[in-house]
């Protein structure tokens, strides 16, 4: 034994506890410097707060009702940061009431697949729209003061293998799309923390990633918040500290390779002191447990039923909606989904409901209230298996009697979820099957989609008269469904993701998930709409798209820009008029083609928009400001940000395939400099101002470019093919007065000029 | 001054002189031990010897006649190896006759996308086919006496900045593609040298890489031939020397950066005593300066016009071919190329032709003794342009007037190059303009094509009755093209690379040519028919296509597979019927699609063909071996090549979309071990025979597996979902009895048992 009077105090020890949650949901409490315990919980679009006495990662049944809002597929579509911090306020209520400090979302991945298991918990395809609304939920969240966790930091973008898939990435890409959603998300809620990914970036855990922690999230993007790990999501506890990670979850006992590595003197009393202080300005952000404030669960019921009719997206309309009884008497409701309705994904997200709203319950009785007559029949089963013969046969019948069929229709808990990643873009076989027998009714065909992931309509869209995408949306969706198809409220969603006709088009298709333990992003920037656009591929629906129950004309497109030294580059403004017969919603938006030589760039990205509610006949001016910042790309040369200017078109549209307006414009941007070496080519260095003419010199000295060379540079056409070489390469042929002093004094001198 | 005489003698710096060529295409000679200058030439498909008196890089107009052979494109139509050595072995002699030790190609570098400039020099985008066919070249060229030089050694895909240009490709990939080419060829001809490329691979330097120039080069695969720089290829020579470059081209004076380096101490004896090793051999292996017997100069016309046909792509025929003066006696020649054809492609490798024959006169004599008419108009120029009017009614007159149109059309020396890549994969403008015109007017329509690169058809092919593809045909071009179009050679050759058709769809379009001196391998495995066959896109004709005069029946495919010992793996067997009228031969080829869970794989690969001679009605046995080692993948887990073995699916058939026979088959191979770490999967702990029952007791022995992952695991279905968490994952969560110790012993005593 050793005599512990004789050993000094050892401040490091007494800290190591800090790296690590104390159990499955909550951090260490340390009242000796007033830091009390905080308590996680899921659930991005809904608490999911478990039962104190049974903490597990995996639990459902235990967990405490709650508002089952509609999960990020679904609120990405409303493109309404307002709505969408308002829900997430509601959100952080609940969180508040239960006692919950952190609310473990937004998730904001990008949609790099349709097949990603996950996707119902992300945006979007695109990191401009996934960042601001992910922003804008935080916000809301926050705003009560509960802290929000960005989730998964970073490029977590499959279920397969996702403990140990590698996301293999240029740093470009990297850069532009998987971190920037984070980047802007962070920039618009000032995110209080931050969970990493399982995933490994390029070979590295993301929870071990000293480059992605540190040098990114902390210096380059002044994060000063709480990095969290995914549960379990560390596998070395010493790299993870060092590399910048605060808190080890799941909570338990001091882990032995800390001990460990504590002993070896290769722990940092500062990694220790960065944990304690994250921690504890955690807590002081956060507002100490208050339970006393139940939260209107009824306001919060009717925010879910606008939220979700808000993110509905009409994908086709050949007039038959909405929805009116006088036409259609006799309705026919097909689709067990009507009457047993998915309103939400499966996995750690899974929120207990206060309540679900059919939609065949709420059809039932506002179309009686009409005076039409309903009737249902399931017409496919929710589990995975073969087409019921029966099934079909009476939903053939039903049909047929109808004036008109609503069909429900989506994938179900077993065909998505988190944990594994689809196989395929289809509706489940059963319903392809109901389909197919449609197609040989007259009977018009309405198709109301609950789904968490895109499916194809490729093989059936002829058959419909309407198609709605309603994604999973919560735990009003009967409601929902039932105000938009009779329209009560107009659908006001646009795709945040592209439907693609086959999975045979979509960007990541030959490197998803990878192999052994490694996924190629090979798509690189080209993720969603601007791979479909870049290879010209025809896609079921475009990103962006979404049809009224009115039309919108655009008007008059004006490109306001800004000085050099303004943030924002330029403002485009136009004037949007609602040109039909009813009340409706646009989503204008603003995509750039930058046709710069200083970096290859897809062929339009998003870069703003504005969602305007007009009434008929109504216009108004609609504003979109872009950001200088917004607008840039990175160099791989010259690794940083860069914004060249120069010339660029912007369009404004209904979709990214539905622009209606352009306008050429000419923008502020930074020089590039140039930088001789011996690997510059020729040209380069006969282009530079001083370098030229000295090199002109230099030859002339020594009585010209004999040989080949010679004869080529004198040629007005052969000159081109010298001037391409590389000037090291060039003074290696004979017949070129250079030597490799020569260029070692050349770019020495060009050195001391730039 | 220093004393020479108390320098003791430097055996280091007497030898550094070896390591850079002695002029432009010579090397030093050493009388002294007894080595002789080696003289090189250019000339894949003919050689350019240039006068002693002008030597340079790019000169022309100086070198002496020789015949200019079909180049390898056109060539590698033929998929005829045994041709193709006999073309080596001509080009060979011309060579000893010139005094050439050493002859610059094959070049063998893979077509990754139809833009490169060079494509007319290489042999296909299939690995195989490239490897055996330039094997061959360089096998026939070897057979008299002079060294074939394998190139670009490796990964040269592009001219667009070549010099500095990266290419960035995963080790699979590279060893799959863009080396197993070059081994193929050296396992196929034992070449005596090998010649670097000027890009880099992944960062570095071909020509000062030691992973590719000494670790897979000479260690994995044995060379023991000289590496030459591509001239002006070698940057830095100590790292070259030091990476495995034998001799830096072109010759100069001695570099100081070696000199400086040796008197750093940093030049190892062992690197120039290997540059001496491998020089004297080479110096051995050739045979001395002959140049008293000459070529059989009309002997090698006789086989340039023999070659080209056997290589000449039939794309289309609707039954006008071949050609019937009878029935079409008025025939009208259309376009320039027919007057001034182009038998070659533009760039360093560009041969004096002793001949040039063109398919106006020849066709003009032909057919005048066949009692038909002809009328011939320019119909366009060749310089880039615009279209010329007058040219364009001309022709389209000439065209009204006759019974045929054979019109030649095809690339210009100004639309491709060595030294620039295409920018799309038209025709030229006015060429198509032309086309469009003809669309108007009935007479039936043949198209003759002469092009280094491939061209789309897409919009004009519905025009034409008839499309034959002589790809760049040598000097013998005209005579070439009457033997096939009149029918007294039938044509023979099959696509070796896939015709796209859009450039949208081609698998390189968003990488290439990559931007900041790096070009991003995107497509991965899936170069040319691998990315149609895996995206199932549409083509204008598929890799492997090519018609003939008369038909084909595939019978009785069978496959006798050989014992797990056996280099062969298995053979196909089948029955080849000659079921048209008249004489043809017939490529069979075999292609595998390789299901194996081990790797994943590109739908089919070509692993072996058959080409066939048959006369009318005749048939005859057709057997295709398959090397084992033709049938591995590189293991990117296990970092080398593995063949797993298991079901496999052989496809014999006309062209790769064009499958006769079908079987499905069992194949030996290797049993990968089981590696078990932390990282590995619980399931796959649990698999284990020894393992598993071992965590099982130990669980036991501790009160089980509590909790919701003790729950999932006594659930069937909830076992799957805890299974694909790794070991060291589920130790973290509460209620599974595993810690840190724990996991180290499991893993030792499963160390133990591999």
């Amino acid at each position: 034994m050793t005599d512990s009077t004789a050993t000094p105090p050892d401040p490091i020890a007494a800290k190591l506890t800090f790296a690590r949650g104390r159990d499955y949901w909550t951090t260490q409490a340390a009242p000796e410097i007033g830091l009390r315990a905080l308590r996680f919980a899921d659930g991005p679009h809904g608490l999911r707060v478990q039962d104190d006495e049974n903490p597990d990662h995996l639990g459902l049944e235990r967990s405490a009702p709650a508002t089952c809002f509609p999960p990020a597929v679904t609120l990405a579509s409303s493109w309404d940061a307002a709505l969408i911090e308002e829900v997430g306020a509601a959100l952080g209520r609940e969180a508040r009431a239960a006692g919950v400090d952190v609310v473990l979302g937004p998730g904001l991945n990008l949609k790099r697949s349709p097949l990603c298991g996950r996707n119902f918990e992300y945006y979007s395809e695109d990191p401009m729209l996934s960042g601001l609304l992910a922003g804008a939920s935080a916000r809301g969240i926050q705003s009560v003061g509960v802290g929000a966790c960005l989730k998964h930091f970073a490029a977590n973008s499959q279920e397969g293998d996702r403990n140990r898939i590698s996301a293999d990435i240029d740093e470009r890409s990297l850069r532009e799309l998987y971190l920037r959603n984070f980047q802007l998300a962070l920039e618009a809620s000032g995110a209080w923390s931050i969970m990493t990914s399982y995933n490994r970036i390029n070979g590295l855990h993301a929870s071990q990633d000293p480059w992605l922690l540190t040098q990114v999230l902390r210096e380059e993007w002044g994060f000063d918040g709480l990095v969290i790990s995914d549960w379990g999501g560390v596998y070395d506890p010493v790299a993870a500290l060092k590399a910048g990670m605060d808190l080890r979850m799941p909570g338990g006992a001091l882990d032995d390779r800390l001990i460990a590595a504590h002993a070896r003197g290769e722990i940092a009393e500062g990694d220790l002191d960065r944990v304690i202080a994250n921690t504890t300005r955690l807590a002081e952000r956060t507002r100490p447990r208050d339970t006393d404030v139940p939260p209107d669960v009824e306001a919060h019921h009717a925010l879910v039923r606008r939220a979700a009719a808000e993110s509905s997206v009409l994908l086709k309309n050949d007039g038959v909606l909405p929805l009116d009884p006088a036409r259609y008497p006799k309705v026919a409701i097909l689709g067990e989904l009507a009457r047993t309705p998915r309103i939400q994904g499966s996995g750690s997200s899974r929120v207990h409901p206060r309540r679900v709203v059919a939609p065949l319950d709420v059809l039932r009785e506002r179309l009686a209230q009409s005076g039409a007559q309903v009737a249902f029949a399931p017409a496919y089963g929710l589990q995975n298996g073969p087409a019921d013969a029966a099934l079909i046969t009476e939903a053939l019948q039903v049909a047929r009697d109808a004036d008109i069929v609503l069909l429900f229709s989506g994938l179900t808990d077993a065909a998505e979820a988190e944990g594994s990643d689809r196989t395929h873009i289809d509706l489940p076989d059963q319903q392809l099957t109901l389909l197919a027998a449609l197609a040989d009714c007259d009977t018009p065909l309405v198709v109301s989609l609950a789904n968490g992931a895109v499916v194809r309509s490729t093989q059936w869209r002829d058959t419909a008269q309407a198609i709605v995408e309603f994604w999973l949306s919560g735990q009003a969706h009967g409601e929902t469904v039932a105000d938009v198809l009779l329209g009560d409220v107009p659908p006001a969603g646009r795709l945040a993701q592209t439907i693609p006709r086959r999975l045979q088009d979509t960007p990541a298709f030959l490197d998803f998930p990878g192999e052994h333990r490694h996924v190629r992003h090979s798509e690189g920037l080209h993720i969603g709409y601007r791979w479909y656009d870049a290879r010209d591929l025809a896609v079921d629906y475009p990103f962006g798209h979404g049809l009224s129950y009115t039309s919108f004309d655009y008007e008059e497109l004006e490109i306001d820009v800004r000085a050099s030294d303004d943030d924002i580059a330029f403002v485009a403004r136009l004037t949007l008029r609602n040109s039909g017969a009813r009340a409706g919603s646009e989503v204008v938006q603003l995509y750039a083609s930058d046709p710069s030589t200083a970096y290859q760039t897809p062929p339009r990205e998003l870069r703003g928009w504005q969602k305007v509610h007009l009434e008929a006949g109504e216009s108004c001016a609609v504003s979109i400001p872009v950001k200088r910042a917004h607008l840039g790309h990175w160099h791989s040369g010259l690794k940083r940000w860069v914004f060249a200017g120069g010339p660029m078109t912007l369009h404004v549209g209904a979709s990214s395939r539905d622009l209606r307006l352009t306008c050429e414009t000419e923008l502020h941007g930074e020089a590039l400099p140039v930088v001789l070496t011996p690997w510059s080519l020729f040209g380069e260095w006969m282009q530079h101002p001083v370098m030229g003419p000295r090199i002109e010199a230099l030859f002339a000295s020594r009585g010209g470019v004999k040989g080949r060379a010679g004869d080529l540079l004198s040629d007005p056409a052969g000159r081109n093919t010298v001037y391409i070489n590389p000037l090291a390469m060039l003074a290696q042929f004979p017949g070129v007065p250079l030597d490799q002093s020569d260029l070692e004094t050349l770019c020495a001198e060009a050195a001391a000029l730039a």
